[in-house]
């Protein structure tokens, strides 16, 4: 659905600001809650917070990360769940968002309202409270921008520093593919997975795979050491083959350090018990940097998804 | 400044999306913290609050909330001081933001760098982390989305919501003609101003004016009531008249209600004692809205800034 009304009445201009945030609250429903702990006064109220918490950033924005082809509902889901896929890279729990969007007057108020309906579901089902925000006017723009604000689930945050030499390196799910075949809005975030991966002791490090193994992967890798993957191993999505697996993006699995000491198998029965459906894989090893000899995919031929490129 | 590079090699396209960030976090320096508890993690960890938090968000975009004539510094530390204007009209604190920005490839390292500066003196000014953020790609676009998270700075949080008929109604500073003498970029939010006033039991409601006024008064104003302004007493800024005082916007000012049996003077003689230069002014009361005959500004006959109209 093409984000522009055809006719001016139409669009978001024909509600005024007044009419649009009223109608945001609206489409909203109780994914937000009543000022002052939500949309309604110059900040929102936020209880205190039960532990550490989890803040990450992204935007959605039209033409990079979504075109005519994604359902506007489609659009306001991912723009949470590419925020909660961050979440989950480091073993937390969701709890509330603000949300920013810039658009030009001439955004199509049923576009705009799908969006904020698909976004809403999102929330509720994850439980995210959407309690705050913004609307801007900028010429030729559909974007939003959310903030996300989490918890820790458990007693452990992990982080992309941890992993050491001769760390086995799993993923969760597939890779690659993802614009062809729609996982780039359709794809559930690890939310579960990642609080439970937390909790295990020899995960020793965690990330999100949002632009690409191939670049990802090198925030993972301990200084010292190669990334060393098994091709063969990779788990490829549909007609995906290595280099699309490599450097694709927006996959939002999880990438993670086991250490080279443990019970890979013991780890993995566990898994299975525990997440049946959701595919586990080891693709490799991290090996100290100056041996040189050694088989697998050279990962600096690959390059994953770089803005300003 | 002209965001704008001249030539490709000067433009964010050449330093690539790592040398970016990697520039980024040299241009914040100090201002923001190391990963897990600042920028390079897939989340930025904040200790647990010490109380209830307060959060908001507002963007800064080309062409809307500057333009060519603002230094690049300015719009950096405006984009931090217009969500620190939202925390003070709480009477709140500010502790940790994030940052999203949106840019065309074409941008100039020069400007961005400035941006990034400015950004960082306000921000350890106020004494904000600046703990996360992403860099996204869109032609023709300079935007910046900040989240900012705030602490109570006292036991009350002042919202918008407890203004009674029969209320004064004062406020900060000077209003008008904030464009033209460059006030929506140089104010200094009133943070200070803000959590004392929050710790005075007399003053019943709080906002900020930023919208201009004529509008934003009607969001303090009680069920049943009318805002009546005395036209004379409003402090207009340099050569604004009585219209530009009512709806220019970008005001940063604060807006607040006193009881109407509170001691008006003893509330007075504190202010100067406590902010000797900053004018506090009371500019009218709210009425019964069924009396009818009244003197003063109608208010319904000014509108303040609003988008999408």
């Amino acid at each position: 659905m093409h984000p522009f009304a055809h006719h001016s009445s139409d669009s978001v201009s024909a509600l005024g600001e007044a009419g649009l945030i009223a109608a945001i609250r609206r489409w909203l429903g109780n994914a937000s809650p009543r000022a002052p702990f939500g949309i309604g006064d110059d900040c929102a109220v936020l209880p205190a917070s039960r532990g550490r918490q989890l803040i990450t950033v992204d935007p959605v924005i039209y033409g990079r990360h979504f075109d005519d082809t994604v359902p506007p509902r489609a659009v306001g889901a991912k723009l949470l769940k590419r925020n909660l896929s961050d979440i989950a890279a480091m073993g937390g729990r969701p709890v509330s968002a603000v949300l920013a969007i810039t658009l030009d007057a001439r955004v199509s108020r049923r576009w705009l309202e799908l969006f904020y309906r698909g976004l809403a579901v999102a929330a509720r089902r994850y439980r995210v409270a959407i309690v705050g925000g913004d609307v801007a006017e900028s010429r030729g723009t559909v974007a939003a921008c959310l903030t996300l604000l989490g918890e820790t689930a458990g007693p452990r945050v992990l982080t992309r520093s941890g992993a050491r030499v001769g760390d086995w390196i799993f993923v969760t799910g597939k890779l690659g593919g993802s614009r062809a075949t729609g996982h780039h809005y359709r794809f559930v975030p690890r939310l579960a997975e990642g609080a439970w991966l937390a909790r295990r002791a020899e995960v020793r490090a965690m990330m999100d795979v949002s632009d690409g193994l191939a670049k990802d992967l090198g925030a993972l890798t301990p200084r010292g050491a190669t990334a060393v993957l098994d091709e063969s191993a990779l788990p490829c999505r549909g007609n995906a083959d290595v280099r699309a697996a490599l450097t694709d993006g927006e996959d939002y699995e999880l990438l993670f350090a086991v250490a080279g000491r443990a019970d890979g198998d013991a780890l993995r029965r566990a898994w299975c018990r525990r997440f049946p459906t959701t595919r586990l894989t080891c693709i490799g090893r991290f090996l100290p940097a100056r041996r040189t000899a050694r088989p697998g995919v050279v990962l600096k031929e690959y390059r994953g998804y770089e803005h300003f490129r």
